[in-house]
């Protein structure tokens, strides 16, 4: 039996860290190693209650984050300042909790999230370079950086980014907004910064994915114009390798 | 039956990247993946001809390199500018060949070294950060960056340093320059470049050791000073782990 006592829980906040590289994603699936289930597993052994977590939003298999976020309820009369030090001693070196804190009843890491930073990492090379492949994802040619820092403006604003999503989930608007997409360039390496009120899935990948085409000459801004009025996803490139992607921080 | 051909053959300088976390160190040792019996395997199974690497000098177990360098002498007439892309696709991910390129006949890639660059990273967090482990080392407490510049200064310059070195190795001479030690700090990411004409085992994991020890206020200068004076092993820290330290480049 079960009973909502959730009227009397407090209502956890936890920032955490993960290399995405070993887990199924951020959601718990049956029998696979994911952020959730070890966060949910861990959190239910130390508080001895069954916990629940909700997160700021998915990432997917093989995408990692800086900062991620998620609440959850508990009656636990655990000083939450020490959560991360209590927790981290058991759950593995690719997940670590680094604050927690109570926040009103009625916070949602998901629903109160007003805007998300993501990051893609690329770098240009020949070669595989082994020490830059953890979290970045290899192009071979160089990028034409001022081509990509042109078309990014037709892409920022609000819009209508169905061309830019991957079916697989069900929102209830397709419109978001793209504050800023920052283009870094230090050597050989490309960071695209991309900031936003919330992304559609796999939003960011498809975005850098058309940029890099954009780049390298096989595709212009005209394909994200007609993208964004026709709402044509086949204007646009592949979705670029998870590898790459991080959620930088979530703003609440 | 072995012939010294040696005088007809190409002298070949090839320059290579590795990531240190799986491999048991630079040099060759019976039954362990190490980077020059990788290459040395690679090589010979490619060129068709026993293949014997020298290499700049080994790096430990653990150790990586950006730009590390060995020579060779082959009978092939295999056009080496492409080696690298013949060879790489038999070499692990972790392993890439960079460059290849004749060289003259009297050309070691150890006994020719002018100076080599290292770099040993440490981030700062009361946590392990998951996307700062790869290759960096954490300190649990901030440093003090100025008690450090100051104390880099006493290091640098020709010194006998064989109070900065672990027995292992019997060079000729303890005598080494250190050209330079930056110390560059990038949010909780603390970089140490120690650039010198050659460095004894262990010398730039020790610098960095009681440089480290100077930033948290276990030791100060005087310590240095006392260790290059006395040749005293005792005044320093600790070796600091091998995962910080990269090489960076070497000179010739």
């Amino acid at each position: 039996m079960h009973f909502d006592f959730r009227g009397e829980m407090k209502n956890i906040l936890i920032k955490f860290q993960y290399d995405g590289e070993n887990f199924f994603g951020m959601s718990k699936q049956p029998d696979k190693r994911t952020v959730a289930g070890e966060l949910e597993k861990v959190l239910t052994e130390f508080l001895g209650e069954d916990i629940s977590i909700t997160a700021s939003g998915r990432t997917d298999r093989g995408v990692s984050a800086v900062n991620q976020y998620a609440n959850f309820f508990t009656n636990s009369d655990f000083e939450m300042s020490k959560l991360p030090f209590a927790i981290n001693r058991i759950l593995a070196d690719d997940l670590k909790v680094l604050e927690a804190r109570e926040v009103a009843e009625d916070f949602s890491a998901r629903f109160s999230a007003k805007r998300k930073i993501y990051e893609y990492v690329i770098y240009v090379s020949d070669h595989i370079l082994p020490l830059n492949e953890k979290n970045m994802v290899r192009i071979y040619k160089d990028l034409d950086i001022s081509l990509m820092q042109e078309a990014r403006k037709f892409i920022i604003g609000e819009h209508d980014f169905i061309a830019f999503s991957t079916k697989g989930s069900n929102p209830k608007t397709t419109v978001r907004t793209v504050n800023d997409i920052e283009i870094i360039k230090e050597g050989n390496i490309i960071r695209f910064r991309v900031d936003g009120n919330g992304f559609l899935y796999n939003m960011v990948r498809i975005i850098v994915g058309v940029l890099v085409d954009i780049g390298l000459g096989k595709k212009d801004e005209n394909n994200i114009k007609r993208a964004l009025e026709n709402l044509d996803r086949n204007e646009l490139g592949e979705v670029m390798p998870a590898k790459g992607l991080k959620l930088i921080d979530v703003f609440y």
